[in-house]
């Protein structure tokens, strides 16, 4: 029978075309080096300037610096980064300004409406992003029904190894993305599966479900999921009330109804980034009891100064909890504010833990953050 | 908090840079016309010649014509096609040769090793594709213990709407993909997920589970998945043995260890596209009596003239099944096969329908050929 595909092999590339990037080199590049540099290619025959920009070139404040890359025979043109440090990379070709994935390259990211290419760099923090020889977590795509938002809504959830054959019930943590983003965000570009698949099969956290929901209240699901109907939805769509922190209670309910897990606030934990900061500082207070581990990663903790917030930020205090994590890049936009923050909370004795980071608000950081995290999550 | 979330969006945007392409007109195009013409916009200020090629232009054989783009102010470029048949449709642009997605456009298909931008024109076919305000079935992503392959391996699971909360025990569709997919394919390339809760909430077929599977022997998941581990797999990887159809029996097992599934061969179904129409042609007389359903479409029946195949054909009509379905398009290179093959059949009085199409070896037909077959699936 082997031999037989490999006849058909032939006659269906020879008949559809299909040969050329499908089969061929177009797996060899991005090509990461022995030394930890790694070589872009791109053919552009026509082109007069061709450039690799990427996160691995992020300057403090985000601006990105552009490769030039180098035209060699048949208007291929090339470049090799210097040695990176060990992490997953996304970037874009610009060819004569026109920003582009790279065809040879299977792996791609969406960040809100752009989409880029990746690659990992493996070694050290870029194993915890990979797919490693250890038992895998299952993800569900699930719909679920929130009344308060009169809309059946999608979310994503990680089901640690064992789940399925298990009867155990399992501690929660609710993972909450940013602007732009949405409920694929935290598994696309926050490697969620992976590094719980890593932690948790080398001991370092506990077997948790983690549920990351879609946090704009007027989008069902992720744009690219719907289709044209969907886009027409999203162009057209606001951010109004209900809010998403109002229908929370119907993502809770959903997942206590649906999954096996520990209905108590010991083993409940909430985090979030940027706007799911936000969505997280505003929950883990409106939802009181429910919580006893929160975390803010480049918070935007607007409105701690307004009266009503301040009496709920006490009231929250005198709740209690296990762990109130603050984490911030010294480079982010939103420092200033979670240093502000934290000043408030010093005057009302407010218990909280603070990381701070290198770097700015980005998914490099929130992925470190995470793998923090989840270490001290439902810990005895 | 309205406001301030407003404000909070100005800041980030101005201090991120982000606003350009992610929340701008970057979602206006392509934009589906009355007439269901499709406007194609892309700015590239520096190029000589611009096109838009996509399977709205597909001819017999499989070339697709290029549509040319007409330069306008600024650099921006654009087309409109004529008015197009309800339909999903993938395409890319090609500036100054080189080939790239569309920047506008946050929907995208990956086909083996390329990626394309997508848009569904609605009303008839397309509705079908799309995701409609009915109930919505669950995706697993799960990863399955194989052992006669020696490896953890990735498939992708669909449940009918009301699976979590129901006792019942259901039928399963095994849905298999070809030759450069994987099991990402029938869902993202299918859009498996939308015909069936479009059809089950109609009322036009039941309600079943569907695995898809990743058919590759060599191959633990999508390329895409595993980041440069995997990448290097893939590369590396040959056909080997064991089989993708010897191992069939530990889908088989997982699938009926871990779901709510009715063990009887009336209430399996297999059915597969291309090389996937090969395993199905293979599985489904290698595991006799399992399966009382089989589908093939334009599926890659070669070997049906060894003697060990024929007498395993005579087996399994020997054995009996309810249904055993053979699809493919007039302008299929398989069309030929498929005839020779069915001539076979009817030598030795195997029965089977014929249902013969328009087109080649598409994706467009194989959602044609799914929607066709689950309404025939588990009737008594």
């Amino acid at each position: 029978m082997k031999r037989i595909f490999s006849l058909l092999l032939l006659v269906s590339v020879a008949l559809t075309g299909l040969a050329q990037g499908r089969w061929g080199a177009a797996t060899e590049y991005p090509k990461v080096n022995e030394d930890n540099s790694v070589t872009f290619v791109v053919e552009a025959k026509g082109a007069q300037k061709v450039s690799v920009v990427g996160d691995f070139t992020l300057q403090a404040g985000g601006d990105k610096r552009h490769f030039d890359m180098k035209r060699g025979e048949k208007g291929v043109w090339t470049v090799t980064t210097p040695p990176l440090r060990s992490e997953i990379y996304s970037y874009n070709f610009y060819i004569d300004g026109v920003r582009t994935c790279d065809g040879r390259n299977m792996m791609r990211l969406r960040d809100g409406e752009q989409h880029f290419s990746s690659v990992i760099v493996g070694g050290e923090r870029g194993d915890l992003y990979e797919v490693q020889d250890v038992a895998h977590g299952t993800l569900h795509t699930v719909w679920y029904d929130s009344p308060t938002l009169s809309a059946s809504r999608r979310a994503t959830i990680y089901l640690p190894a064992g789940y399925e054959q298990s009867k155990k019930k399992y501690p929660v943590l609710y993972l909450l993305h940013g602007m732009s983003g949405d409920e694929t965000a935290w598994v696309e570009l926050g490697r969620t599966a992976q590094i719980m698949d890593n932690l948790i099969a080398t001991g370092k956290c506990m077997e948790m479900i983690v549920v990351m929901t879609n946090g704009n209240a007027w989008q069902q699901c992720a744009p690219t999921h719907l289709g044209g109907r969907a886009m027409q939805h999203y162009r057209n769509g606001k951010q109004g009330e209900p809010s998403f922190v109002e229908s929370f209670g119907d993502v809770i309910k959903y997942v206590e109804d649906n999954y096996r897990v520990i209905r108590k606030r010991e083993y409940r934990a909430i985090a979030g980034l940027s706007m799911g900061g936000g969505h997280t500082f505003q929950i883990s207070r409106e939802y009181p009891k429910m919580f006893d581990y929160v975390a803010l990663f480049s918070a935007a903790v607007r409105g701690f100064n307004e009266p009503n917030t301040q009496q709920a930020l006490k009231a929250q205090r005198d709740n209690g909890f296990k762990l109130y994590w603050i984490a911030c890049g010294k480079d982010d936009f939103l420092y200033k504010l979670n240093r502000d923050y934290m000043a408030y909370l010093d005057t009302i004795s407010f218990p909280y833990t603070w990381r701070e980071s290198d770097g700015g608000h980005t998914w490099r950081n929130w992925r470190i953050y995470l793998s923090e995290l989840a270490p001290m999550l439902f810990v005895k």
